[in-house]
């Protein structure tokens, strides 16, 4: 994108391939907090917080997380960190001030190799500040804001990431159901919201083909009730496979404990 | 996105920021050939030619991208080239055949050390044929497809790309108005089609302001007029700064020379 410039943002690309839903509104406000965003298994997931200016993941950079300040990303996969690089240079592009990224650590150096390579070829700066997070470690974002990375289950190191001192919102990225029982994990069950994958939600892909692939199954969230003291659980990262109808009818069989505090990004907001 | 699957693929997103016109049609036609895509200069450029299953430039990886098999990337700057590792994790995430891509010759090993990254945290094969082509070179595609790497001016090295014996298609990617008057370059005059920047087309940006940043104004592009024997010009990369309709205005001022072969991708189709 090198030195050239553009004086004009473009209108909100829809790139929401769901649905009616997402034509109504332009947000789902939870418990205070307007979320926006896209998460759909294997192609993309953002989950945008955009009155904390923060965005979890990055998907494929939905025009909307361009204005998000802080980024958090849980795990290397495509579908989750492909967008980062065009994030970076979208800011620049719009003399916007550089963005915060957190990664686990372990990935940290390939984030930088990552963006190495764009300079080469783009001849931009990518300005941002880098953040790696081992599993435990904090930071403070803002004086009203602290993140915080825990760990959870998939089949490349991924983290829980969560902002505010008393938690306020947590994220899973991609993890197996096990993050719940992780008894050094539970001040993420005592987070206001929590945003977690639900990949799979019917018998005809049962529990096991979710752990096989290091995903939750929506009757392992159901059979874990009692443990979840958040106010809110936006389920995220449906399987392309289902229709936003399915999500719906599978969601409205759960325990009565969960009625009314669940909310489905499915596929996008 | 690892050995994650995904058996549906979802509908279209309608990654177009632009018009009313995209909804009513969904390529336009140009000598036979359906064309459809979206540039828009600095954001994204990605000009797909469906009969023939390729792609010049990826952008951000438009959904109609993903089943083209041949992809021919201009230059490396990010609203060329940034969706490139999510095409080729989107095809093998659907089980199709790995993409032949083909780039400037002096960014093969900047492109190839951007998978090795991307292998390293998405744990996938991001299988796909990759070719350098350097100025001059030829590369049989098909027994009835070949395609030519031509010399472009940009800021940073960047070519023309264009398919089948007889010249069909010329595809400039980023470039000042100079290659038009390159004795090397008379066979692209000559295509049948020619795609080619025109990033600013008014007076508010002035030729000299297009020539600083690497890029063509149309009033260049009007003042080569008897040059041009293509059949068809079709012009991309305008500015975010223009709305559609500017687009339109300074296009129909163009001299009768250009009348009826003009045709704008502004800002997508």
């Amino acid at each position: 994108m090198g030195s050239r410039r553009s004086t004009k943002e473009t209108s909100e690309a829809a790139s929401d391939p769901a649905s009616s839903v997402s034509k109504e509104k332009k947000s789902m406000l939870v418990e205070g907090y307007p979320v926006e965003g896209l998460s759909i298994g294997g192609q993309e997931t953002c989950v945008i917080f955009p009155s904390l200016k923060i965005a979890f993941d990055i998907g494929r950079c939905p025009q909307r997380a361009i204005s998000q300040d802080f980024l958090f990303i849980s795990h290397g996969h495509m579908d989750h960190i492909g967008g980062l690089p065009m994030y970076v240079a979208t800011r620049g592009l719009y003399s916007m001030k550089p963005p915060t990224i957190f990664v686990p650590r372990s990935i940290k150096e390939h984030v930088e190799k990552l963006f190495e390579v764009h300079r080469a070829m783009d001849q931009s700066e990518l300005k941002h500040n880098l953040i790696g997070l081992n599993v435990g470690e904090e930071f403070q974002l803002r004086n009203d804001l602290k993140v915080r990375a825990f760990k959870t289950y998939h089949v490349v190191p991924s983290q829980i990431t969560y902002p505010i001192a008393t938690p306020e919102i947590a994220f899973t990225g991609d993890t197996m159901s096990d993050f719940v029982i992780d008894p050094d994990n539970a001040d993420v069950l005592k987070a206001r919201i929590l945003v977690m994958e639900s990949t799979f939600v019917d018998n005809a892909m049962p529990v096991q083909h979710a752990r096989d692939y290091g995903h939750t199954h929506l009757s392992e969230i159901a059979s874990y009730g009692d443990r979840f003291q958040n106010k809110a659980i936006i389920l995220i990262h449906f399987s392309a496979r289902y229709y936003r109808e399915e999500i719906e009818a599978a969601i409205a069989k759960l325990p009565p404990s969960f009625a009314g505090r669940v909310f489905a990004l499915a596929n996008g907001i």
